[in-house]
């Protein structure tokens, strides 16, 4: 092949519907029945859905029109991120379909949903052990992740699912960002740096700096705070204020420090330290104590009992309808 | 035009070969005659060429061979920007090949070569005159390309061309940003600040600001100092010690004070301005008194007969020989 050949190929293969593997075009309403509406997200409906041939197949179909607006590129990070993406701890993709008008994604059903509203249906924080497993399945997603140059970027209490089966999967990559090779990339552009800009340099140093996917470190210890408190820290204040608050503040800590162990603290401070370099990877986290500490998932299995899974009742009393 | 029409069409019109006007595929030397190496890019080398029908025309030749590595956004971008734009002091790509294993671009001859060439040749900084008419037509391609989404990025001497004719041509487009309505984007994507970490915060502000486009404006302000004092500040500092200094530090500003009016020192502090919004835009400091006072190029010109033209002269030769 020549040279030519090949890069016309690879103009080819930036497209991204080639990128997504087994896209399909036909109707997904043939294979697919969604009954029932159960979220409304940034980019589309989500419906829980289950299978013509076999109803007791379900799936969250999330339906997102296709528009000719900017956030297109939202959409489609997520159909290629989810495409390539197989770990118990991440979302998976079942289906695709480009349809008409609209892009289907049909997604691993969990049936407890998000665990911001778990907290809410609680409405109480989590206890520590609860807390602990997902903090520890959440990690193991991350890892995957990270490892494969997936960098989240929203990672919170909202975009953590969680199955009946007590297994926290991470969604919505609708923001997240490919790094592989990301920084190399990004420092030969850079070149001399006596002309650049301040802020430029600020901007570069963080984009360049191998530790970027310490970004959802950090998240993942603000969702510790809100699983264990309902919210994050500075959620009483204006958004605009906690841009400007959280670069100048030291790292936030537990409301009430006393109700958790020294332990449980000081993993905390590992996700909540401001130097990247020294914040700890996945990898480390799933090696600290207080982790390594997590035996089963009956204290997360407890919590599922506590909180009523409406959805299910809802398909019982479809089912007796 | 169904919308998954519009959507495809979409994806074609992202793939960068068809995005470039007048691609073309035939062999650039049946029309063109390569014949005098003129400079080593960080891309390719640069020919002097004339046309095969009408040697006295005459351009410089990038000829950049096409790889599989990963620089190759940097003249993908190039071409793209390049082929966009129209102005006196933007440097015009004439012409564009993608053959064999090469692309050529066909850019306007620039007898006198790049700024900071002219300053080793004269071995001494610029004076004030010359550095006014350079800045103001140096602003002038920037206000352009600022008004057309543009950001060069990568403003200095070396890429300031000059012509026999004393006009200046912005070069070298390489690592240029398109950003119309990129902050726009960017804001939707950021969503609730609570769980973002430190180092994204301060990195997405800089993005997220509608003031990015003044990066090339303090360039411009080191572009200054290095046309009076042939260097840019820091220069006998190691790279990586400038990236660390630069954010900390005052702006820079003139060695010897005393040698430039104050209208001049204070047209450069509009320039070098750490904060963005404070930071003149190209359009406010082409209304800054110093540049209004400038009146001709009679200063260039003088720069202009000072130093030889070496290329000039070596043609003759051949048209002797």
């Amino acid at each position: 092949m020549s040279k030519i050949a090949k890069w016309l190929k690879k103009e080819q293969e930036n497209s991204i519907l080639t990128q997504v593997k087994n896209l399909k075009t036909e109707n997904p309403l043939d294979t697919w029945e969604l009954f029932e509406e159960i979220g409304d997200g940034n980019f589309g409906t989500v419906y829980k859905a289950r299978l013509v041939a076999q109803p007791s197949v379900v799936c969250a179909t999330k339906k997102i029109p296709l528009c000719e607006d900017e956030e297109e590129d939202i959409y489609t990070t997520e159909l290629l991120v989810l495409s390539e993406c197989k770990h118990q701890n991440v979302i998976k993709l079942l289906d695709c379909y480009l349809h008409v008008d609209n892009i289907f994604l049909m997604l691993e059903f969990c049936a407890l949903g998000a665990m911001d509203s778990i907290l809410k249906e609680l409405d109480r924080g989590l206890d520590e052990e609860a807390i602990k497993i997902v903090t520890k399945q959440t990690l193991e997603g991350l890892r995957y992740l990270h490892k494969n140059g997936i960098i989240h970027r929203d990672i919170k209490a909202g975009n953590l699912l969680l199955t009946d089966q007590a297994i926290v999967k991470i969604a919505d990559f609708g923001v997240s960002a490919r790094n592989k090779n990301h920084s190399k990339k990004r420092v030969s552009h850079v070149g001399t740096p006596y002309w650049m800009a301040p802020e430029v340099i600020v901007c570069e140093t963080v984009k360049d700096n191998p530790y970027d996917y310490k970004a959802d470190i950090w998240s993942l210890g603000i969702t510790i705070l809100e699983l264990a408190e309902m919210n994050p820290p500075g959620h009483d204040l204006h958004p605009a204020r906690v841009l400007l608050k959280i670069p100048k503040s030291p790292p936030p800590t537990f409301l009430y420090p006393g109700k958790w162990t020294e332990q449980f603290t000081d993993f905390l401070s590992r996700c909540l330290t401001k130097d990247t370099k020294r914040r700890y990877s996945a990898d480390q986290l799933l090696k600290h104590k207080w982790i390594a500490s997590c035996r089963d998932n009956k204290a997360l299995r407890m919590v599922i009992g506590e909180v009523s899974a409406p959805v299910e009742e809802k398909l019982e009393e479809q089912g007796q309808g």
